[in-house]
């Protein structure tokens, strides 16, 4: 079996994390869990040369001081650098048109959490020999909550080391995810993605004629420029950003899933990073300088100025240079629609 | 009637309204309700010349950078710089031993909040004509909570304008305050106090006659340097520091007390402060850049940041330089035991 190819995603802008995550330093370059960033930790997962080939970044321009500064441990990484953002379909192909066809990709955002690095790399393993078979695979995230804000995938028929994907289904409502969550048949997309390049292509120049087209041709009138590419950018232009799971996933007759229970975490908001952080017997988590008394389930985060904190729960307080937030887990969901993660 | 002599007391250095109040700048030199200091509040209520002499400021060496900032708008004013800190008792007596013996002086704190100027004056002219018939007047403020942080003072037989004491009560527990609330003869020693000068000192040299006569060796051998004065440091030194209330109140047979409903608070505590603020329908009151979601009763001050609140509930959150402190209510009392309060 050749090695797998790691096709990590540096896109994105997040503002649920904000103050911490900036519009120019986002979520995949923070030190969020630990002290590696979350870009970095998403390499980190992708080295083991015995198992996987060099990676390869998708990034913009806008990142890419923060994607050289932080792949620096990664040997024989390369960089494609996107014109403009539209969205993962098209960051995917443009991966995949300068790959081999029978090169095996896998598709890892840059800035998830994965707690149990062996079960991650046993769950690429079953994905990417499924994706040799010309499956389009998802990894299927244990749902251990009614999460409301993932997607969820219904297995199917086994396959060996996976399933078939019975379908795909858009964010529920509360009541429909405690129904997913009781059935046991139902697991969150993760957004890590199997696929054998060629495969992928000929699925997208099915679905998405115009997109794969455009895909094709920005490569092959790209520049290369050290081990950064430069995909044309008059024909990236002109591409419908589309998610893969749109594009490709939820059209094709060949998508399948592999069970991954590794400690996964989207880091979606101040309440999911303090679940997967660290904490003391009083379940409080504090990064920077800080004094907590009769508190439980705080997570203090300072970049700076100490915190001093008395009587609370279940609080997040982040200091960011001329930003504080104060924040209950509950309300950590309304973070981007505060005037100072709107206006960035 | 002789014009009364404001003595303002402008001592100590409290942490509970930390990390706004510093060593270096405590809570008489801030402006903590409204635009002005609590010490410029407090000339400025004694500021009218039609019932007041200039004010004398009894302070130390660290203080007099703000007071002589803040004391700007009191023409007239003098300075007694005290050598070191030797609790009320011996302020006063500086105060009073370098005044004529007729003279009626009103003992006040620098950092007490007080709604109604009109009903503080009316109390204070009451109290000063008590004084001149040689009682020894405390402020009576009325009781509007079982606050067990308050001495209390019970009222005894009626005098014009006033009462004597009955008694001077201690800090109570709960229950005891509870009581004193529901028998209503008791009200709150807020520290403000009216004597005449000579009959102050006669006093003091009965009850404490090395306090008194240290105290006027001091200002015998005193030194006078433009509107200061600096007390003779050598006889200041063998003071032993008492409260005026221990020192004198307590012993003096002649205790009176005018009753005083002017809206005051000791603004003890971030909580007080939020009670003596203006605040908007949803009990919030924002000082600095802030943006507030779902949240009531919530008090914050920046001196810089923005800070955006969600969610929250009876909640002080104070920026202060490199000091961030986020509080309960409840918890507000516990804030000069801090280490950034402790350690300052």
């Amino acid at each position: 079996m050749n090695k797998i190819v790691p096709v990590i995603l540096c896109g994105g802008s997040g503002t649920r994390l904000w103050p911490r995550s900036r519009k120019t330093k986002p979520k995949p370059f923070l030190p969020l869990v630990g002290e590696r960033t979350m870009f970095e930790a998403t390499l980190g997962r992708c080295g083991d040369s015995e198992q996987f080939a060099p990676p390869v970044i998708v990034t913009g321009t806008a990142h890419l001081q923060h994607v050289d500064e932080q792949s620096k441990a990664a040997p024989g990484a390369t960089v494609i650098v996107e014109p403009e953002a539209k969205n993962t379909a098209a960051a995917i192909a443009l991966a995949a048109a300068r790959l081999p066809a029978d090169a095996v990709m896998l598709v890892c955002p840059s800035d998830h959490h994965i707690a149990d690095e062996q079960a991650f790399r046993a769950a690429a393993a079953a994905a990417a020999k499924l994706a040799e078979e010309d499956w389009l695979v998802a990894f299927g995230i244990t749902a251990s909550a009614p999460e409301t804000g993932y997607g969820y995938i219904k297995r199917g028929a086994p396959l060996e080391g996976g399933y078939r994907v019975e379908r795909f289904v858009e964010k529920p409502d509360l009541a429909t995810a405690q129904a997913f969550l009781a059935d046991g048949g139902y697991s969150w997309n993760g957004g890590i993605f199997a696929f054998r390049a060629g495969q992928f292509l000929a699925e997208l120049a099915g679905h998405r004629p115009a997109l794969a087209a455009a895909a094709r041709e920005s490569v092959e009138n790209g520049q290369q420029d050290g081990n950064r590419f430069h995909p044309d950018a008059g024909a990236f232009a002109a591409i419908e950003p589309e998610s893969v799971d749109y594009a490709v996933m939820e059209e094709t007759d060949r998508a399948a899933m592999v069970p991954a229970s590794m400690g996964w975490s989207d880091i979606g908001s101040w309440a999911a990073l303090r679940a997967a952080t660290d904490r003391d017997r009083d379940g409080n988590s504090v990064r920077g300088r800080a004094e907590l008394v009769d508190c439980t389930g705080v997570f203090v985060d300072s970049d700076g100025p100490r915190i001093s904190v008395i009587g609370l729960s279940d609080v997040a307080i982040i200091v960011d240079g001329d930003e504080v937030l104060v924040t209950t887990m509950e309300g950590a969901q309304k973070v981007g629609k505060l005037e100072g993660a709107a206006k960035q």
